[in-house]
């Protein structure tokens, strides 16, 4: 299945056939004091600089979130994407659990963009899928509902139909809905990865739909997380993963992703491995 | 399946429930101009360092390899492993292609050691089978037959299976035949980690039986290697890989091994992930 996000006429498509797909997390005030001040103040150079770097470093769609506390979301979303589009020319995904944020966003956009996030609880559902089959975005759909967070593969596939199937009510198609599978923390639950990783190859194999995961969660409160990372999204790409919010800028991040898509048979002649190789070797 | 791979008392089980198992390939003369030239002259200082790095970094089994030109291989091997159990108390895994040196090795053991390796080639079979079956060893499998190396997983498979039938034929039970699924480079071909990949895939979900990979070859030719082969190693094992012939010193290879036995849910409370850690930490 293919997904496709657009930004005029530059396409992104997330697919098992084709090369990962990287969502550059960078552009997010949560836990990054300088840049939210900086942001809340309506300066987005630094918002720029993260989208350049995240750009050369491999990222294909940029993640953009304005959630800083206290300040004016709609308007900070607009800024920010805006002052981005100014220096790089990919697919946005708009992050904010505010549907005026995510109004304001698809708005100010000319192409289809990437929504991050509904969940499958009713009331999520209810706001974000209209904004989404509205502006003929997609959407990705991260299997909590009204109940938490299911407990076992069967549990998150049937939670990931239930968003495919609301979704498909709104007139929105499978293929416009990626699914989040959820990396919790193995450090509180030594069984967390694995069952998130069973539910990846679960969910492609009963509803051939794209996956993606927020990669760095997993190893929180554990020591050297950048291994644990690293192996953790090879895992996830065997067992199905086709693209993932993370952070190219981290040479570990983008070369394990690039090893992934070698191995995986989508890069012929080596070609992309040994061009990022030559690049990091002249910088 | 387990196969439980002995030394005296000490025994290792590999098998998908447990932790990943690590044979150490370090003592092996070729490519080893220094090593080699000791080894033939009876010393085995060497061999006994690296015995002691790789357990030291986790290796479960050692592989012994005494092939060097010229010299006189089963005493090189005889000579080899007892200098290793002086210093450590691990199963042994005897690598030649010689049934002298290998009859050898295995009479001069005292556990069920690991055979590395026959093919799937009448005459070789006819060689190791009948030295496994006597000594109760287990055997590590290599899927190419007379025709060469199987093109697709499933002509793989069907190898896979003839190498366990025909043990079977010597009264070998199928939990001692470890199939290596054979990891070629994929400079040379794109396609080759791929078929590897799916053929792990398909031989445990068809005959159940443990895998094993010799994966640094994976990355013959290309930059990079070590990102390579731990990507490689990380996709093996979400595809069934239960061991691999590798450097546990590499601490790239050791960390990420661990981080997959964490993901995998292998390692209860992250002991053995930060047990690990603190050891690094401290040296």
């Amino acid at each position: 299945m293919e997904t496709k996000i657009s930004y005029k006429d530059t396409e992104v498509v997330i697919s098992p056939g084709s090369p990962f797909k990287i969502i550059g997390e960078r552009i997010n005030p949560t836990r990054r004091k300088k840049l939210a001040a900086s942001m809340a103040e309506g300066d987005f150079s630094l918002v720029q600089q993260d989208a350049i770097m995240q750009v050369e470093a491999g990222a294909h769609i940029l993640d953009v979130n304005a959630g800083i506390p206290g300040a004016n979301e709609p308007a900070i979303m607009k800024g920010a994407l805006q002052a981005v589009l100014e220096v790089v020319q990919v697919p946005l995904c708009f992050d904010s659990a505010d549907p005026a944020a995510l109004k304001v966003a698809l708005e100010n956009y000319e192409g289809k963009a990437l929504i991050n996030s509904t969940t499958a609880e009713e009331v999520m559902m209810g706001k974000i899928l209209p904004l989404v089959k509205e502006y003929g975005a997609a959407v990705i759909g991260v299997i909590t509902d009204d109940s938490g967070i299911p407990a076992t593969p069967q549990d998150r596939l049937a939670t990931a139909r239930k968003l495919i199937e609301r979704a498909a009510d709104y007139g929105i198609p499978a293929e416009d809905v990626v699914i989040d599978a959820l990396a919790l923390t193995v450090g509180a639950d030594h069984n967390a990865a694995r069952v998130t990783l069973d539910s990846l190859r679960l969910i492609r194999k009963e509803l051939g739909v794209n996956l993606n995961l927020g990669a760095s969660n997993v190893s929180f409160g554990l020591p050297d997380r950048a291994v644990i990372n690293t192996a953790y999204l090879s895992l996830a790409i065997a067992n199905g993963l086709t693209t993932a919010i993370t952070d190219p800028t981290k040479e570990d991040i983008q070369t394990t992703l690039l090893a992934c898509d070698l191995l995986m048979g989508r890069d012929e002649y080596a070609m992309r491995w040994i061009k990022a190789f030559r690049k990091r070797s002249a910088e």
